[in-house]
């Protein structure tokens, strides 16, 4: 589909305001093409980079000849709109919060993506490695969608590179790898009956009573991965079963996901819980891969250096599953650094205090351009 | 709403046919209109009978000065077609079989009533009683609903007997009472979070891991009411947690039914589910008492004795929940007795044994007039 009328670029100077307008195009995973369009138009005003579209991802590059090449990436979609949009700013200068959809899980990390884009490796700024930058769709949706999945694909090419930083929301400090995530269902089965003669069949949903008690008994690992310390967690999400107030139920279904350290492989992860799981019928329905920190890679290490330097704290490990496994499984040593509390992603009170901003803009611009 | 144009009544002469015209006439729960028109059509045609239509419920009256008042009951509409109409007759003669939606669950019953209600209080019959023939709709669905129940509450002189028959699928034997039954929800609250940080939450479906332990623990009681032995039976129908594979249930609901003895009222029974779910949030969302079986009312016994003279047997206890419940509510005296075996009732392959029509009957016939 082409748009009708070319949209506008949009103004990178102001990171606060740059945050709002692509907060404020709707861009619910599935529905990024608008937005997808807008950050392709500013991206193509600016000589110094190649720009690649692959459905609403962008990839945009500098040719500078440097030898090291650093990727920054992060996802356009959102979570869907909880009546959180448009975007509302609360106080003034370095103390405002903005409101709204997306300021935290990621928009926030775009904007600031973004505007550094713009402006590094145009005439008169001098990056110290080549930069790609890329804008993504598909996050906060099934893996088998997500746009760096499909980039990786479809031009392997353009996510080489000797580092990665994906933007996703760690406060401005540096959260190191992540967890890997796999979802089981585990199943069990009865015989129908009308429940006044329950004698006559088998209870499905009083079969999993020993699924929940070893759930509700299940004391999860914390691993040092790196010198980070990875938390676990093994849950029921969701529980299903019985199709009528008078029939004995034959089938019950219990949804778990299971977050595992990144020392273990998805393998692992799955036999660990065949093991938890013994005597049950369990079926892996998603699966994903944890990324160990990569600290100890030497870019990384210098990223990390230069970050701290200024803001101060110690890297933390991440707990949520991000596109840095992705990288972390191409060979690409990758950390997860941008504005916002990853506690308030998918909140309906979203808010990002703007001073981060600002904050990380200038931390990556200044790793970026002292090295 | 009025019929455009007056259907014509049915031929009673042949039960057979008359049973498969009953079931052809779809009558799901709430959709009872064409049915019980052509039902009324065949009673108005009778002299003898003084009609009473509430909704699509038929009350039919003879009016012979006798001492006492039999009411013969049953309900009209049938559970969802499952693809079993219309019906389908396998074998001949005695031997053969009706398949279809229906055929059990009970228009055989309201065949056997509807032939014997054209025929006893015409010219040349004696009946020993005079005779109220019911025929409701809504006994399917919710209580609430329930055709005897509104004419209980419009009519309550209508439902007015010394005795009642209904003509539930019995196996043309009978049944005595019915247990009781009710209905709680049995919810827990826990803390909503994402579920890669699962220690900020707290998992409502765990919680629920004790009450699924204690049902599958439970030991249903056997219970002797009257010379009848009632078996209970607890257990999870339905259960529901969870909003999305990436989050910590923050709620959880087991739909627990219990159907109960009949010695044991509504309230004893709320008590005992209060006891068992100790600790937990229960709440009732639907009962009804069960009916004792009331067998040494005289005209009770009279007619068990005049029945299983001819059929041989024992009377036995109404496992499930059925309207006599509401007869011995009004303080009269009901069983259930009708062609058909209750284990096929809503199931898909639901079939009645044509033999039984005739023998119910001839029984009911042979009571009511040789008494």
């Amino acid at each position: 589909m082409d748009t009708l009328t070319d949209p506008a670029p949009l103004d990178p100077s102001d990171l606060v305001g740059l945050t709002r307008a692509l907060c404020d195009i709707p861009s619910v995973s599935g529905d990024e093409k608008a937005l997808a369009d807008a950050i392709e138009a500013t991206l193509r005003a600016c000589p110094h980079l190649v720009v690649v579209r692959d459905g609403d991802a962008l990839v945009a590059r500098t040719d500078l000849g440097r030898d090291r090449r650093v990727v920054v990436a992060g996802h356009i979609d959102t979570v869907p709109i909880a009546d959180n949009l448009p975007t509302r700013l609360e106080g003034t200068g370095q103390d405002a919060v903005l409101w709204g959809r997306g300021t935290v899980d990621m928009l926030g990390g775009v904007a600031v993506a973004l505007a550094l884009a713009t402006e590094l490796g145009a005439p008169g700024t001098t990056p110290a490695h080549d930069l790609t930058w890329i804008f993504y769709d598909h996050e906060e949706v099934d893996s088998a969608l997500n746009g760096l999945g499909r980039l990786a694909r479809n031009h392997p090419d353009l996510l080489r590179g000797d580092f990665a930083i994906l933007g996703e929301p760690s406060n401005a400090g540096i959260e190191g790898g992540c967890n890997g995530t796999m979802r089981v269902e585990v199943r069990t089965r009865g015989v129908a009956a009308h429940s006044a003669r329950a004698w006559t069949g088998e209870n499905a949903i009083h079969a999993v009573a020993p699924v929940l008690t070893r759930l509700a008994a299940y004391e999860p690992r914390a691993v040092e991965v790196d010198g980070l310390v990875y938390r676990e967690g093994l849950n029921a999400v969701r529980i299903e079963g019985g199709i009528a107030g008078n029939v004995i139920p034959d089938a019950c279904t219990v949804e778990v996901n299971y977050r595992f350290a990144p020392e273990r492989s998805v393998a692992e992860a799955e036999a660990h819980l065949r093991e938890v799981f013994e005597g049950f019928d369990v079926v892996v329905t998603d699966a994903a891969g944890g990324a160990r920190p990569g600290l100890d890679d030497p870019l990384a290490a210098q990223f990390v250096r230069s970050v701290l330097d200024t803001a101060g704290g110690e890297p933390a490990p991440k707990y949520g599953w991000t596109d840095v496994a992705r990288f972390a499984e191409l060979g690409v040593p990758a950390v997860n650094f941008g504005p916002g509390d990853p506690l308030l992603a998918h909140k309906d009170d979203e808010r990002l205090p703007v001073a981060q901003l600002a904050q990380c803009r200038d931390a990556l611009r200044a790793w970026l351009l002292d090295d």
